[in-house]
């Protein structure tokens, strides 16, 4: 167990240090940033990167809604949730505090948003509530349809962390300007901490949009995918 | 067959809510925005993640052109055809209507084309109708002779939906300044009811130009993939 | 051999009216265009898409250097490498026209380069004769490196579409502002034709230069490779 | 042992070549350069297309700290490390040759920091030596991480070219502003030999803190995959 731990521990570290640290540090850098673009593949790219290096310990949710979604979906213990999800938080954290140190070291920084998740006035594009939160919950929702699917029995076997990695890229590549994209908890609260009051207020929706679709996914994936799922195998062929 | 549907509605809707929507919300985002590059790569990542989510369940055509591609050469029946093309349409509708809801919660939203599809005024680039069409007809073509050349028994196992998926995006690389890249048109018909007006009346192309290349495309596979296709061993590999 | 070389035909076509088009359509449109990094993307997927659709058909060479470096490596067959470069250039043709249709339906289509290959005065970034020539040479010699090794029995099994289509891609992110990037006879006699004059006195180049370096790679291929190759199978793992 | 070495050395140099060149030629190429997000993918596409290539031969390092990381996870004998460093370094001085050849092609060239690592006035974003120092630390060890985990007897096989190859991208993503990205000795030798003076001086952190980094991960790895993993059955699903 403290493998696993450790392991969604270390993921999502890496998933808020490189996805929020793209966002960070090269994004708008002059001329030649990596722009929205840059940092969408940079937030697949942890996950697709974790899940093949640390799938087969903690299964790398990486993610409190994935993990409760998980749970929804009749693929993960609920009993195993919390000590992933408090995980994942101190992974995030770890991940922020790591990507301050590195930021601060440039004699013109700014916190700015530090890649907060927001929404209203603090949304890229002032996107408002009830935008930010269809968005946050339909992607989230579409995110673990994709999770589920790609990691099902029937489904080719060891290309789940590419569907996976690629269906977060995707994500962003949509819902970026409308709340800076989360779809995680872990990932929103990290930064949100450093970057303080008002999007510390926020961070609620962060919490609620992100489970609620996980859930929605988790219970939809188990409907289309059917009750005869159960007794497929094709084991010889994995 | 009610779990296919499902399927193919879900992935259509995750098609236009993805591809339309990262264009509409983000390509042109100021300073960072996605760019046609980005929806590129958001089209093809819709398709990609879905295929590996519900390619076992439906096959994950999420297009009515595909799926009378795939009648063509063979790989489809003809009877089943007509409830995926319905859900795929419903699939298009609905991904659009969760795109509106999400694009109109900001202040200074403007509808403008939403995404859809047109030549001449309404081309991205004013291509003209013989141009829209070519284009059109050819890139649905070659779509088809990848998705049936990569499913062949004889192609790498699992891979498709790479194959596929990275298909999509390298048409929109090459087509989104001709017709804003259609090759489907339950993806064009979903957008071009919000459009409104010019855009329906522009819709028939978009129905009648991926038809006949998607069915050119599967009669293409079936010559180049050869009478001996079927007697290739197949099943115990996949 | 006639399916192989119609697969030939249409994958070469394919990849100049992927690559090409992509780089006259889209590279430069206004704001969002997809740039040099876009095109790179495109004419690797070409491939990719290609190699995936008709690879177990053909091989998917695509390109007359290509052949002659298999040839070279001993994994191709000598007597069948006319055909096979006559259906190549024949799809290059085909290509290149097609996009010229699609191109010309535009009303300020300007025919320019129409991205033809070129060096000195015709190079994108102005380079001179010995850079075009070091750069074609050593590129298309670690294209056939990568494509033999990807090929070779003791490489993991399915993936090489996808080392070989994303090789393309890298070294057009390298060598497009040094001559636009052949690396391929067939791709640039396609466009060269249409662009005339001044791109067609300096075709000789990429000929000569793909050529060369695509023999060089399939012979140091063949030491690198050890001779103990050969007995290898493994063959239940695949 | 001299196939393995030769093998090295030629994928150390395209390591140099394809990623300071994609740099140096075509990152800021006017108007349509590939920008840092094309650099990234460069450096990543080096990797992937090279570990598909010559994985089999040489196990594909290309890199002097990874080599000494491989060694601190119990993954690779000390006593070839040596020979493997040595020839990475002389891979990245014959990458970094030709790519002078081929840059300095152009009337207009100038030599500038030819694509080296530094830190303080020669970072990009000018981020002074802790940054640095941390920056370079981490990334190191989480692309250990990736490397040791994603070649796993327990995770998918044939997978980790995609996975190790796309978290080098990651890692540019996120650290060309404050070090230009070395995470790699052999890399940044090899450009700075070339740079001159001031980037020599800077050279031992690049070094210093990819090996401890690179350590680091190695021994995080052998703590988080556990005892066990020696005991799991490999070769015959490989």
């Amino acid at each position: 167990m403290q493998r696993k731990l450790t392991a969604e521990f270390l993921g999502t570290l890496w998933l808020v240090l490189g996805g929020c640290g793209s966002a960070v540090l090269a994004a708008a850098f002059p001329q030649v940033g990596i722009g929205l673009l840059g940092v969408s593949f940079a937030f697949g790219l942890t996950v697709l990167t974790m899940a093949f290096a640390i799938g087969h310990i903690s299964g790398c949710h990486l993610n409190p809604a994935v993990t409760l979604g998980l749970v929804a979906a009749g693929k993960f213990s609920s009993s195993e949730a919390p000590g992933y999800i408090a995980a994942q938080v101190l992974g995030g954290l770890a991940g922020a505090a790591i990507l301050f140190v590195i930021a601060s070291g440039k004699p013109d920084f700014v916190m700015a948003g530090f890649a907060s998740n927001g929404y209203g006035d603090l949304s890229p594009g002032k996107y408002g509530l009830v935008a930010a939160l269809v968005c946050e919950v339909v992607m989230t929702a579409f995110f673990l349809l994709v999770i589920c699917g790609s990691t099902s029995p029937r489904a080719p076997a060891g290309f789940a962390p590419i569907a996976i990695g690629l269906c977060l890229t995707l994500i962003h590549l949509i819902s970026i300007p409308v709340t800076n994209t989360s779809v995680n908890p872990a990932r929103s609260t990290g930064v949100a901490i450093f970057a303080g009051g008002p999007y510390i207020a926020q961070l609620w929706l962060f919490w609620v949009a992100p489970i609620v679709g996980a859930v929605i996914g988790g219970i939809v994936h188990k409907v289309v995918e059917g009750e005869d799922r159960l007794s497929v195998r094709a084991a010889e062929s994995r």
